[in-house]
């Protein structure tokens, strides 16, 4: 029987910001969101803010470096919406069968924020959204 | 006391794609998610396909007119993720409300997909994303 990678459900949407603080004042007068955790991920040169969004987590990006995909990202694109993360039973399970099936991770899984262990697919495989897959790393 | 119009929970993430049936074999490769309704908005142009995905709900937005403001985004930006949509409990007092705090609705609220009453603000005041709020239509 193949491992079972299917999806659990959207963990999360990722969304690029320029500036935090406005965006966060934005969530707080729109539904009295407040962020509940900020992270660096200092090896992906951003720094994260997460709310809670009910059902679902908004992750909110940041650059600490321009130079990072991330910043390179909002130089070109500009804020707005960035990824789909949806959370799998095992992500490494995930990665091979997508692999096999065609789809082109953008790299190997890796660490992600909030205690997650993660990959993405290139947004060309996935209908123009870049798509990340991630499962809780291991306590 | 104000009326209680703030955030439920993240209602789905709208997603305009150019052939709904290439993005729907991408979500079951991807995740073996196939779509549980599919309906036609005229009002707006659109033909919409839900998935669901764990604790939220997918829309695919396919144009039925090339001249909705769908088909000239789909011209214009391309296919890819599209807008937030937040559940709210009032979305008639979340109107009057954000309009109070500066916040530009894209017009009334109007009937949307899904039994819902819908309305959209203006990207610009929500740091680049189109940010819908919905509530259930009375039945």
């Amino acid at each position: 029987m193949p491992p079972n990678d299917l999806l659990v459900r959207l963990e999360h949407v990722g969304i690029a910001v320029r500036d935090a603080s406005v965006t966060l004042g934005v969530y707080e007068a729109l539904f009295g969101l407040r962020p509940y955790k900020v992270e660096e991920v200092s090896s992906e040169g951003v720094r994260t803010y997460f709310l809670d969004a009910g059902s679902t987590k908004l992750e909110l990006l940041e650059a600490i470096d321009p130079e990072s995909a991330l910043g390179r990202h909002l130089a070109t694109r500009g804020q707005g919406l960035h990824h789909l993360a949806f959370q799998v039973p095992d992500v490494d399970a995930a990665h091979a069968r997508l692999e096999s099936a065609g789809f082109r991770p953008l790299g190997p899984v890796k660490e992600g924020a909030d205690a997650k262990r993660i990959f993405f697919v290139h947004p060309k495989d996935t209908a123009g959204v870049l798509v990340e897959l991630c499962s809780d790393r291991s306590p």
